[in-house]
């Protein structure tokens, strides 16, 4: 079968990946599940993996089929497979966790200790198949399309995740603060908006995020780059802060926001990874926020995900490219020339 | 009446507080409470506000007294207050609210939008008498003396309320990482044990806090000088890393640890605030922890914290010192020469 | 002033409060509020208490002016009341609160222990003019009419208690069961749509309540006279019950749904208290759901109602009334033929 | 091998069961665990499985051999098996879980939905051999005796659970109830005392368990037969009622203290099944107080509660008997007659 695969190391996207010709996956093991793969999202963290970005932070060994944001029709079962069977559409995780450490007793997956990550630390989706495990697929209910949902794998519930958290602590009347309105921010922004009714502000440099921001459920929209973003989060919120900010950015710049925008126990979530967190600890002593790391969404967040995708509650914008045109994706997505999430479709 | 004053910013330990007569205060407001000050504990805090560290956090005036650890004896009483009467010892949370502000009403009193802060927004307790109000102090149990409990009005529910936050994610056989074995450090220690099962690591330069964390309920006890704290830790925890690390320093160095040492999930509390958190974005994302920032405990805590010591669960080390000799303490904290808590006894 | 008063408990709802020519109240107190009367909502609790059902379970001195639900102008405060002054619209907390006892402090100001209730322990605002205190006061947004939200006083707030404490359980994909979409439950189904993304059935016995429900969020709509609830709920959950059920009748029989309708770990909210809770404890601990009780909403809570009302997440049916026709409305609430909820507008 | 096995429901313990002659069980799944019982607890819910009392709530089928409280040592693994190996001494979970439903992801393993219960729909432990999973042992610390902390299979995190629901809600100052001091309530009130700083009251009508109680940490003891509880719990707690109260009996006469013992706010956990909950739902409306019921705890309780046995918190008083004195053990229990708990030692 095809696979899209990083040999070597590189900042040079128009030939990161090389489409090789290698052995179709068996279902093995007793819990395989062979997933012939309908759509596989690209996402940044996909060009941070190819300029080698992760190999401080996980084991990884090259060649390696990238892509973690599969979905797909299952093809083959291991021998003790329950949950799903052939012709069963399903949505992957991305992380093929053991069941029986002590996180995936928690239900905590994310953190599994004997855990593969597709395209991350095993071979991923860009591919004709992809080799997972029953504890990571889930059934698509009737009616989605696996190519159309596939981003929400991991851009999905990593947004999922982080709104998850923040709507714990988000009363009405309350005010979210969404930084960046890309593809993990739009996702996020309606997560909250489903999942809570705090007022929405969505800060975004680009007057077209800003736009798609109101359409989606935010307020009041903001740009970073003209208007004087604590003085306006304090006037909006009655001097009182944001009780709940999601950075979807991560750089210097917008985690310096935090003591000025987040209110006093408020938290200031970190999402994307663009850059530091630097603050006296004097800072978050006297207001009492938090910088809140956050990692994709586990397991039983997929499930919740999917109901809200197919309860009308978040829309997705997706555009969709063949196997061959990867390394277009991959350098288009550098430049900022992607609308929406791009979606492979081997 | 006598009161220990601050005239003017300096690093000079030596002088920094002028021993002033000035009038006595009245308790003109409907819920005015004087108390005769019997004890009032020294606080690094105290340091940090002679040398003008929070001019940039709160609005201040000068002259002031100093002083936010206090404990009494009240002796006079406005017009309406009905929860103590002359005669009544009592604790004074150094926060007056104001009771009707939104945060008040959420009972998170150290948000209040109103407050007036002793020794640090208003005059405190380094005086023969200090002006409070009934929404401030806590009546005693019987046989508490004042100048025994004085210092928990601070240094005490500043440990407490983190430790609070930090058992709500500790479970047996979890691991709690203690930074710093000093005035808030040993409170802060006693509080995990009497509040969770955990396992407790101690970190502390001092052999002599060291022995006294371990004689306070700390399992473990690792001297950063000289102990390769991340490789120990991980050796202790099979790898995890620890739930909850409480952060009495707040410096460079100790926030540092975070990415290494706290377990996937788990908070790095700051408390101490002597430096600054440094941390790439993408090692919150990656280990999924957060720093929490933490301020003094509300005043429900404070009543939690009283039941604790009439208990017996926290022993707290004082010396008593008089008025006159107050920037004798201000010097001797400064040069790390106190041992436990000083305690002014006017 | 005029005030509508109960001088004897009766079943008699025809003539059983009398319109009284008395004392118009004063600002005695430093914290006083008195409000000038613009709307009073009639509510079934009234009928309980001229009935004398409230009795046993709190101090009542007849003669007593009925109505907790009451929305007004400010005309006079006490010396030291600040966060309102004259001619401010205020929606009035029923329960006015010391602010100093434990659970003030801890923002459960409905467990105060110095509490008076107003219509149910003092005097209410069936009446052309309340005294109450600035702690029991919220001051209205622009636009909105105190007349059309006086209800949320004390029906808005413990709808709006219970869906709060529900929606921390509920999980896109999750269901919630509303029983009863009378002037409660169709608050508390919006509640439920606005601060939530989990699938709502709502139960009724009439059709008009049960075509509101589907108006205002609901999914699915089952009448208990011609379904088979718990067979229904079972094939809606996919076997697994409902997470929550917000029960706002609280008769025998819908208590009884409880263990077949409600998923392992859920919660039946008790509302309503038209009759009894009677399980086998070995029910409740099979499937291990909970009957858990709900008071009237604390403080804080209407603050973030009253910002529902201004956001328009919550629409509410109102009829008004004369001071005169007071009996009236006891006794057509009596008999079912009250729609949407009474405001009396002295 | 042997193994002592119910044929027919009966309230005749001499001769429940027989000791028959059976296959040893076979590790045929990739996942199969087969244990050599070292110890196996003997339960109250034994006594209620042989008398048919739990036919209404499981599908149990006929002969079945009883015992769900198991550890021992691993003989014999499914061919995928990795987190334990022949030679390890474990405890058992007495539910063997999927580890794929919804509530497995969540961690939730007590809701598993393919669920097979030891000794209540498939075969238990009192058996020379047990048939289990990979999901449902966990390796125990070295030195500790597998017959001697086998009842913490099923009594121990059944009373752990409890206890840890409780303690979130437990401050210091803070009351919590037990009661019933026997099998569970001991275990449970240890770790009410390892995980907080509340004040605990036990009631049990044999002096022997009150003083029992006292050793483990009980500050006050009553006695239902002589004191009054209501106005000594009332006295003890200021008027303010325990916030926790565990009911490890949960008969009519228990269940029906929770309006005059329980806080505002609190609970009435529900744990033992020997009555009924019956009361006015007003009753829990104007106190506020919930039923909360409570089943085994899931698996992940297991794993701490073996760390607090580890780190010396609980003491468990255990008598050990032979397999074929298994109908005596079932006898004496029935009669009050068994100190501690029966182990079965095959």
């Amino acid at each position: 079968m095809r696979a899209a695969r990083l040999h070597e190391y590189t900042t040079e996207m128009s030939n990161a990946l090389s489409i090789d010709e290698i052995d179709a996956p068996q279902a093995t093991a007793s819990d395989s599940v062979i997933v012939d793969v309908d759509g596989a999202g690209w996402c940044q963290t996909d060009n941070h993996v190819i300029e080698g970005q992760w190999t401080d932070y996980v084991p990884q060994t090259l060649p390696m089929t990238l892509g973690h944001e599969n979905a797909g029709t299952v093809v083959e079962t291991g021998k003790e497979v329950s949950p799903v069977e052939e012709g069963d559409q399903v949505i992957c995780h991305p992380v093929q966790t053991c069941g029986t450490c002590r996180p995936c007793r928690q239900g905590e997956t994310m953190y599994c200790e004997n855990a593969a990550f597709n395209g991350l630390t095993t071979d991923g989706g860009f591919a004709d198949q992809l080799l997972t495990s029953e504890r990571a697929v889930i059934p698509l209910p009737d009616g989605i399309d696996p190519a159309e949902i596939a981003p929400h794998a991991d851009a999905g519930i990593t947004a999922y995740h982080a709104a998850k958290k923040a709507v714990d602590d988000l009363n009405p009347g309350d005010t979210a603060v969404v930084i960046g309105v890309g593809g993990l921010g739009h996702i996020g922004l309606q997560c909250l908006d489903a999942m809570s009714a705090a007022r929405i502000i969505a800060l975004d440099l680009k007057e077209s995020a800003r736009e798609l921001a109101s359409e989606l459920g935010a307020g009041q929209t903001l740009d970073p780059a003209n208007d004087d973003v604590p003085a306006e989060i304090a006037a909006i919120t009655d001097e009182r802060g944001a009780a709940q900010v999601l950075d979807f950015v991560g750089a210097d710049e917008t985690t310096a926001l935090a003591p000025d925008i987040t209110a006093a126990g408020g938290d200031h979530h970190i999402i994307g990874y663009g850059g530091h967190v630097h603050e006296p600890s004097q800072a978050l002593v006297d207001g009492e926020f938090s910088f809140v790391g956050n990692i994709v969404g586990r397991h039983a967040e997929l499930q919740e995900l999917v109901a809200l995708v197919d309860d009308g509650y978040v829309d997705l914008h997706t555009t969709r490219y063949g196997l061959e045109e990867i390394n277009d994706v991959a350098e288009k997505l550098e430049h900022g020339e992607i609308d929406g999430r791009a979606v492979i479709t081997p």
